[in-house]
Parts: structure tokens; sequence; C-alpha cells
């Protein structure tokens, strides 16, 4: 077994790595590998991007990319689902996005992994608030909760049935019990 | 296999139960057990608890109980170290500490073990911060990093050298790096 680590010493230089599977995340001057999604990772990305989508896209409020590197700062992250205000994407002459995102989004969120660093995960979402992003999600399917982030306040945990903090001016209504009940498919 | 579910109604309830192996908190009306700790969670939580003491008890300025069922409000912890300042502690007529702490720890001090829902940890620290708690430590041993919460402030990441906050009066200078330097045994 050849066991190949790639260093960089710079952002720039991180990326203009290719792309690798897993996906990878430059942190602190380090590469380091997001755990590979499963099962429930997958469908609450997939579901919650969707509800997201399906408010805001038409009336061009915001956008949610699932799997989207954001890089800014020092880091170059991959948030699960990384939401941006409208105005905030940039779009080439003929209206497509762009590719490359160089900067945070507005409402970053994250799905827990098993074995996943948490403390590490959170880190990612201070550092996106620290630049000016509005809003951070961590959602737990192990504990069926969601610890939510706000600029320069006590993060507080949600579970149950009651409305979670949304980025203002998106008209949605969905509680830690909606998102889980996702999980439930058969 | 007989699988055996206890419920307890209240906290008053949940406190006449007998102690079970693992240990159970009761968090939101319901009865959860904390993982059994492995090897690098029992290797932290001695050498800081005696860390601290070393520091503090004979000057009798606080104490670290490792493993100390603290109960209040509605729920019943046991947080990985309990910090009680000394004149928060209760002790009987003969001098012995008291067996029942019915109150929050001045500092609670949580370290992650795997598979361990860090959400859930979260929110037993801010529940202690809610309640009058000054400083939360959460140790991700996986991440070499130590998440530092402290009333109505945004949490910080802590990595590398730099002396950690410590609860006020102490006279302890601790990095993250000696922390997770005590891992290493052999």
């Amino acid at each position: 077994m050849t066991l190949t680590i790639t260093v960089a010493d710079s952002l720039e230089e991180f990326l203009k790595l290719p792309e690798s599977k897993p996906v990878c995340e430059y942190i602190n001057g380090q590469i380091i590998p997001k755990p590979m999604p499963k099962g429930k990772h997958s469908r609450l990305q997939l579901k919650l991007s969707n509800k997201i989508n399906e408010i805001v896209e038409s009336k061009k409020i915001a956008y949610a990319f699932p799997e989207l590197r954001c890089s800014f700062g020092t880091r170059s992250i991959v948030p699960d689902i990384a939401v941006f205000r409208w105005s905030r994407i940039l779009f080439e002459e003929n209206g497509e996005v762009y590719d490359d995102f160089l900067c945070y989004p507005d409402w970053s969120i994250e799905i827990l992994s098993p074995e996943q660093s948490s403390n590490r995960v959170i880190g990612n979402i201070l550092y996106c608030l620290e630049y000016g992003c509005e809003l951070g999600w961590l959602i737990d399917p192990n504990d069926r909760s969601i610890l939510v982030f706000q600029p320069h306040e006590q993060p507080r945990l949600w579970q149950g049935s009651d409305s979670l903090p949304i980025l203002n001016e998106l008209d949605l209504a969905l509680s830690a019990d909606d998102i889980f009940a996702w999980l439930k498919m058969g």
C-alpha cells in the first residue's frame, strides 16, 4: 500500500490541486478529508436543499448549493449546504453560475456524520460567521437536534416542533421534527 | 435478550432510580445513557482533574470532580469533569463532602467520545451556562481541539499552544497542546 500525503503551503496552492474523493478541506494549513456521506446525511442534504430552493429560487432570493467549495480567508471549506443570497451569486455573461466561489456562504448548513469531528465542523461554521455569514446550522441526526449559530451570540440547541431561525427574508417555517421526519422513507 | 426501558416522569422520580452502568443522564424528560469511556477519554479525564486539583485543592479555591452527577432545573447530568468553587461545595458536619449535588458546576468539562452526539453534549454545556456556570469546555481528542463556551458569547475553538480560558482566579496556564500531549504514555 502506498500512502500519498499532499501538502499545500497556501490556500492558493491548495486550490490548484485536483479535486479528490472524499472531498478535502483546507483548514489552518492542513488538508483534511471530509467523511464520505452515508444514507441519513445524503437524504437530509438533498431534501433540505430542495426545500429551501423551492421557496427561494423562483423569486431569485437565494439558492442552496449542496457540496459547494467556498474559499475565503485562509480556508477552503465545503459546507454540506451553502446558501447564498441571490445578489451574492456571481454569474457569467450568459447567465450561467460561476464555478469558483471565493467567498463565505450567507447560511452554512452542516450535517454531522458518524465519526466526524464536531469541533472541526463547528470551527468551520464559526469561521464563516467571523467573515460575515449570518447563520449556521449543525444538524445532528443522532441526537435529532440542530445547533443554531448566529453572529456574536451563544448558539442554541433546537429540538421538537418549534420553527428554527432562518435566513432573514426567507419565508420558510421548518422545525427539527420536520427535518428529521424526512429520514423515514419507506 | 431482554430489553428493559426505564421511564421517569420527573427529575425527582429519575433521581430515585438506582445508578446504572453506563451512567445515565436525564435530559428533556428522557433517560439517556452516556457512552462507556475509552482509553483517550479516561486518560484525559484523570490527568486534567489532577492538574486542576493540584493547583486549587490545597488553597481551597475549587475542586474538580470526575463523573459527578449534577441535578438542577429539569436535568440530571454527569459532566466528565465538574469543577466547583470551594464556597459552593456542601460539606457535612464532619467535614466530609455531601453526596448529592443539586446544583450546576462552575466549570463543566466534557470529553467527546467516538459516536457520542456532540449536540447532546453541547446542549448540556449550554444548559449549565444558562443556570450560572461560568465556563464550558468541549474537548475533542479526534480534532485535537477544545471548544470553549462562556456566558452570552460565541464559543471559540482553541488549538495549539495558546493558553486556554480558565475559571477566574485559578492560576493555571494550559494549552490544547499541553492537554493532548498527555495522551502519549509510553
